[in-house]
């Protein structure tokens, strides 16, 4: 196929500044001589080559001259950065090489398990940016009607730690915390790692941002300080203070999960064997040792019942332990959203509020934080069985973790106020009674129509909680927002969804 | 939620002349208001609206002001044509209505079965252009790994002729034949229904395009006469001849079909309950009453075993049958092309060599098109059991075949001579002997990349067949292009892919 190769035509490159998410993808003129002469046709695969980097792409065609001249391609920013051109560089086209992993996406389907090396050899095609929606869907669609086995979960864990960055720390015991999604407000992990850091132990922690979520911690700790760190900024504000607070976007771990997130999230599917992949893979990659997992279980959680959560529990152990990752698994209470904000700036005004034992503290929030921070405390053998809790509290109470949470603001950058939301509305009980239900799904939807997480000020503010007794007129939730529109938006859809909070006479 | 509608942002419509085939896609600037306060971020499903139409988009967003303007959108083709939009005209945004149908798609891919409704829900949304490439997949994928059942292979046919358009003929039987792909120049189409024509059939055909293959009947047709008939025009052919030889893209027959291959090709998954809906839902849609279906068995075609061939065509017959369709499969010899040409025009060349009765005619073509006009004859009581390929044969014979023919492109239009490629190159034997293997699939892809179906006069002709003795030097293949860079890519092709003809001393 050299000579195929060899005689790949020409095209310039274009910047398009298109945004297609992580699909590379280009755009020629149907009339061009290498559509013509490549028989290429709208959505046919391509493979992009420049310099020593190639790229498969999807291609769209365009008629005309309005967009492009008919030697030029323009690429989207994912083919842009991935091709690393400059604008008119030559780029090579031709027909991508056969996808040889395909075939075990094919053979999974139809029910056949998959070995190391073949799951490997799928997710190194994934985080190429070989495979196409189509074939990502078909993927992880075949895992799910035909569930990943225990060694199928261990092989696809490996396969997605091997393709991307490793981190190792100069320390015997590194500590993570994660917690199994789906909670609005859940904010814990700050507070976690400045218990942990300030009682000595190392705890690197790196956090993704939104992609669904009102918030992400990565997007909550922003508003606090700079979380966009290289590796020797990390290891830098690590060795100083036993414990960062950083945004994973800066290594590349794991980088398969982003892709497959993207996708079951889109499909609304999401099967144990991928969430314990995507949940380890991370954690190994990113050099832990001990980790302590939380799984709010609640109805409108991810996970809806305690036998559910107590199995992937097990699981989770079970897949950590074949990795020499010690895992610790907890379940919490997940029927409401935890603390008081939810967006950004308003969780980070929680966390804040919990650091400095403000007596207004939500008291939910301080006390799932001193349950994982003491968790991790005796995994890691820093308190005795049982004195977790205990140690965590006093930390928190004497004011040694929001000192230490300073320290590590300090060294990431230096610590700042959380912006505050232009308009504030709150929204009225229409009767009187007892709070029954709060809809977490709708509590993030919510926020998220407000303009969290990118506005970083908007979200909103749960003012009851289950259980408590409410007169008619009394604020339920107070909506935070930038413009009058988001705000609008955001009203609009409580007014259409009294079941937000649901009240019993 | 008519609030949130009736507050729907406002762009303007910009055509892009952008092909993307079927998925409509959108492209906003990042920073429009609507992306900032709907919270749009790329490859966001956003519902379109202009007038009384509206459709559901993928969303791409573009940085700065090179491509739009702050309140302009851009609409691909599919999204302009099903709008039905003017330049400048406004469009509402809006986030699309939570797709039902995507519950049964999750409960099918957890191996639970659809009933008639649940699967009339799935095929209109996906008619309606709702389900994005994951969304597709992920239905294909799961009917693939718990594999279509007898009724739901039943609903599927029922919703997808459901979701189309349906022709009615004045004619108590209406024939029509079929054949289950993978074999390049298998042409008896045209023949079959000059024939059965001219024996006082109805046979109202309407055939596809070319969708991965090199030439579609209707790509071969299109080089003798028009094809782009609408209803009436089809409709005054077929009164006045029995029948027709058009492209059924100007009728909506199934159309849920061809989006459903669109996505198994680029599987490469094609299962048994999927291609019987497929075939059988256009068929019915048609108005056909009886049909003969072709089963080309070989090693390099799409069914590759007697066996399976048999079980395909007893599920057909019995799928049939729930829909009072008469139905009847023949298996037939899929080692090795059929005829010579291989290519619109240069099969369009075979088929009027069979129909004038010219002695250098292929045999092959000729009698696999009286097999099958006869087994159309026997089915439909024109012929009696076992006369029907000797009647088939005698219309060939004697002319009457031919002069339908014509009379049939006449009413279409007029009968034109196709046209002759500029170049052409023979492809020489390396060795001599005896030809033991034709690779189907590679012929296809080398006329392909020669041009074919774009360039209607490109493609190949087929120099040996199986058994064959013949020396070094001899030809094996022409190929037939029209400009020298495709010769050229089409040689590097047959040079790196010796195992096109396989030659045994």
């Amino acid at each position: 196929m050299t000579g195929l190769a060899d005689r790949a035509p020409t095209l310039k490159a274009r910047r398009l500044r298109l945004h297609t998410q992580h699909e590379p993808v280009v755009i020629m003129r149907s009339d061009c001589h290498v559509c013509r002469s490549e028989g290429l046709a709208a959505r046919s695969q391509v493979l992009l080559a420049a310099g020593d980097r190639a790229v498969q792409a999807t291609l769209f065609q365009v008629d005309g001259d309005a967009l492009l001249a008919p030697d030029e391609a323009a690429l989207s920013e994912a083919a842009w950065t991935l091709l690393g051109v400059q604008e008119g560089d030559p780029i090579h086209v031709s027909h991508p090489p056969t996808l040889e992993s395909l075939s075990s996406v094919r053979r999974r389907i139809h029910g056949h398990r998959l070995d190391a090396e073949a799951m490997a050899g799928i997710v190194r095609d994934v985080v190429a940016g070989r495979y196409s929606e189509i074939h990502l869907s078909a993927f992880l669609t075949a895992t799910a009607a035909w569930p990943l086995d225990g060694d199928e979960t261990s092989h696809l864990t490996q396969a997605m730690i091997e393709a991307g960055d490793r981190l190792s720390w100069n320390a015997p015991i590194v500590v993570d915390k994660h917690s199994i999604g789906g909670l609005p407000g859940n904010r814990t992990t700050p507070i976690v790692v400045a218990i942990v850091a300030a009682l000595g132990l190392t705890m690197p922690k790196t956090s993704s941002r939104a992609i669904t979520s009102p918030a992400g911690t990565a997007d909550t700790m922003e508003t606090l300080t700079k979380v966009d760190l290289d590796i020797p900024a990390m290891r830098r504000v690590v060795e100083a203070e036993g414990g960062c607070l950083a945004w994973g976007g800066a290594v590349r771990l794991s980088p398969a999960d982003d892709i497959f997130i993207r996708v079951e999230r889109v499909l609304d599917i999401d099967t144990e064997g991928q969430l314990i992949a995507s949940v380890l893979s991370k954690k190994i990659a990113a050099g832990s040792t001990h980790v302590v997992l939380d799984i709010p279980v609640g109805p409108t959680a991810k996970v809806r019942s305690e036998e559910a959560g107590r199995a992937l529990g097990e699981r989770l152990v079970e897949t950590a332990s074949r990795f020499g990752l010690t895992a610790v698994c907890l379940q919490s209470d997940g029927s409401q959203p935890v603390g008081r904000g939810v967006g950004p700036a308003l969780e980070a005004l929680d966390v804040l509020a919990v650091l400095q034992n403000d007596p207004d503290a939500p008291d939910d929030l301080r006390r799932r934080a001193c349950t994982l921070a003491g968790a991790v405390l005796e995994l890691a053998g820093a308190a005795a069985e049982g004195d977790g809790f205990g140690a965590a509290a006093q930390a928190l109470a004497d004011g040694r973790a929001w000192s230490k949470f300073q320290r590590i603001c300090e060294a990431q950058g230096g610590l700042r106020v959380p912006p505050a939301a232009a308009l504030r509305r709150p929204l009225a009980a229409t009767r009187s009674g007892r709070v029954v239900h709060i809809n977490n799904r709708k509590v993030a939807r919510l926020a998220k129509l407000a303009g969290a997480p990118d506005a970083k000020a908007a979200g909103l503010a749960v003012e009851v909680r289950l259980g408590q007794e409410i007169a008619a007129g009394d604020p339920l939730l107070t909506v935070h927002a930038q413009t009058p529109r988001e705000l609008a938006y955001a009203l609009d859809y409580a007014a259409a969804n009294l079941d937000l909070v649901e009240i019993e006479a």
